[in-house]
């Protein structure tokens, strides 16, 4: 459940929480078969999907790829800056952030010390501005007595943007409330600030260095490069065009959705890159594919029913744009929640994680600290104080 | 929470939920100071613990490094067949375990699934007892109806053990009962095998090639190789045999417990590498450092007090040697849960933790089927069927 993946990579959540087999979700679909393998080309003339282990033939595909993050051209940015799209992305990002407290710890100088702990992330979207709030809490709130040599409390948090302002595509005076509660958290903004290079130990963003050894990318997506196969007209950010049913254009039996496709609305614009937008798409094509095989020709159009979007900025501060109706604070912050939980998979997973959430009001504690994975990528600090001096040798 | 790592292995328990940070343990010990950090050599004589970024002198040291699988000389066999000992490791298994059922779903020969879907856990222990049931129930209950090409259910549970017995530290009563109940979930048991040569393919027990991708190691343990930079005398485990106080014999200020350590009790057989020992091994040292630092300088003898045993063999069995009493089945079950919980650290763990149990026993599902982990050790089936035959080309 991509949207409370930050959730994961700050230690609130724990992964098995947001994650269901889909496996598990089908089961009760006798007609559906779900193969664990990866799609390595599409052959649309042929009806061919070719897999790394098997070729299946199909009488309608439906592409659903989603997206990547895109580093505009950066491709060597993304070890240094990794993005946030998949369990193990956000486990790798959790285990980085806590880390990074552990060797600030351990450091062996003011400068290394202030280095670890800052935290950038770059792009100010709703992920972006989620992290953002999430490790403030991690810091001043889950952390703050944990530690001796350092303060927690004392981190950086830098959340740098290209453009003029945060949740671009949230009203202003949201944008504008939810800047100020990134203030207030001690988050510190850099709006009109390009990142112009990325490096293992900072970030030049608007021509301005910040040391960090924790870069975190929230910018921009594209879409996976599988579908450049199908060979019809690409945008920018690699999706592709496709008719008003969703269907690539000359070719009925292949249906593209999600960040995959580039679907316009009514007044021509393309549909934004959201969970609505993909999930409405999903159930329009089924829809559309069961008419087809019952002898239905008739034409459709997909349309999207925008029923508004919603950023979390942390503990008890949302924003919310319905429309009809903007919330802010409190008020939007338990909707966001009780939305969340109610789009999660499962009456277990959504148990759990209003008790992990209760819990963490309550107590301001993170439930889920753990620092795993492999170690391979850890980069160890040159020289370290030693705690207790050595009067040997 | 390590008696717990095998439910998270075998997709029971999310890791979060067993794990703790030392850190936050310890949070309100103001002089207590937790550096992330390895140990990598002891100079007993100079009094300094060396770490991979610092030296560190002390007045008094503790080691507790615990145990790491033993392979009996051949280490080769560890990446075929992991054993179960961290956070990671459980991941890994978890993956590796679930990955086979996947596997087997695309696989492209009856031997192939076969192979796949063959589980040998190699040692009776409690752990082997424990994975074995867990992965029983899982193949039975769990995965029953989620696969299309295969029947989880035919899985088959090997339990391979050198010895005559299972549970061999058990009374027989309850061992004989425990290897009835394995049976009737269908674990094949195979006694006085021992394993002679392990591969990526297969297993060789008591001169019987078992074929399976997924083999577990659950045998024996030895101590960290840290603890010879002590000097002492060291057993066939790689323990060191330390005086009745569990200091270093010779060297009064470094103190040795738990897995690490060979400590007698009183009619002169080694003590357990069991959890109950370390836990008292620990008060017991910390009781005497304190008393020593007040000047107190009187001899003292650890005396482990053993409240008894207990093994879980899956749903509603297991079996407890409390020494004046011995239970089994469901009672035995309902006290291994309870005692379990309780000791998990944190309200929060015990009450996620019962939440999942009960959630299990009521539906027979698995909470936390999550695949995760780099994908570098995956093996792609070489041949694979296709669902749907392609008639093109």
């Amino acid at each position: 459940f991509q949207p409370l993946l930050y959730q994961v990579a700050t230690a609130g959540l724990a992964a098995t929480e947001i994650a269901v087999p889909v496996r598990s979700v089908l089961r009760d679909h006798d007609n559906v078969r779900v193969l664990m393998d990866e799609a390595t080309a599409i052959d649309v003339h042929a009806q061919i999907l070719h897999t790394a282990s098997a070729a299946l033939g199909y009488d309608f595909l439906i592409v659903a790829t989603g997206s990547e993050y895109s580093y505009f051209g950066h491709d060597e940015w993304r070890e240094a800056a990794p993005g946030l799209k998949s369990i193990d992305d956000a486990a790798a990002i959790r285990r980085k952030i806590l880390l990074a407290f552990e060797r600030a710890e351990m450091a062996g100088s003011e400068a290394e010390q202030q280095r670890l702990l800052t935290f950038v992330l770059v792009g100010a979207g709703p992920t972006g501005v989620e992290m953002a709030g999430a490790i403030a809490e991690l810091a001043n709130r889950a952390l703050a007595r944990d530690f001796r040599a350092i303060d927690p409390g004392s981190a950086r948090i830098v959340l740098v943007e290209a453009g003029p302002t945060v949740l671009p595509s949230f009203p202003a005076p949201l944008a504008a409330y939810t800047q100020q509660c990134l203030a207030r958290k001690g988050v510190e903004v850099r709006l009109d600030a390009p990142v112009t290079d990325v490096r293992t130990d900072g970030v030049l963003a608007g021509g301005e260095w910040i040391a960090s050894d924790t870069i975190i990318w929230c910018a921009g997506v594209r879409a996976m490069p599988l579908v450049r196969d199908l060979g019809g007209e690409t945008d920018s950010a690699g999706r592709i065009a496709v008719a008003p049913d969703l269907s690539l254009p000359g070719t009925p039996d292949v249906f593209v959705i999600g960040d995959a496709a580039r679907a316009l609305s009514d007044d021509g614009a393309p549909l934004p890159g959201l969970a609505p937008v993909a999930k409405q798409q999903g159930a329009f094509v089924a829809d559309l594919i069961a008419r087809r095989v019952r002898g239905d020709r008739e034409p459709k159009t997909f349309r999207y029913r925008d029923r508004g979007a919603m950023a979390t900025i942390g503990r008890s501060a949302a924003v919310a744009d319905l429309g009809w109706l903007t919330l802010r604070g409190w008020i939007a912050w338990i909707a966001w929640s009780l939305v969340h939980i109610y789009f999660l998979i499962g009456f277990r997973n959504r148990l759990m994680v209003f008790i992990d959430w209760a819990w963490a009001y309550v107590t301001f504690g993170r439930g889920a600290r753990l620092i795993s994975g492999q170690a391979t990528d850890d980069r160890r600090s040159p020289s370290v104080r030693q705690p207790h001096p050595v009067d040997a040798d």
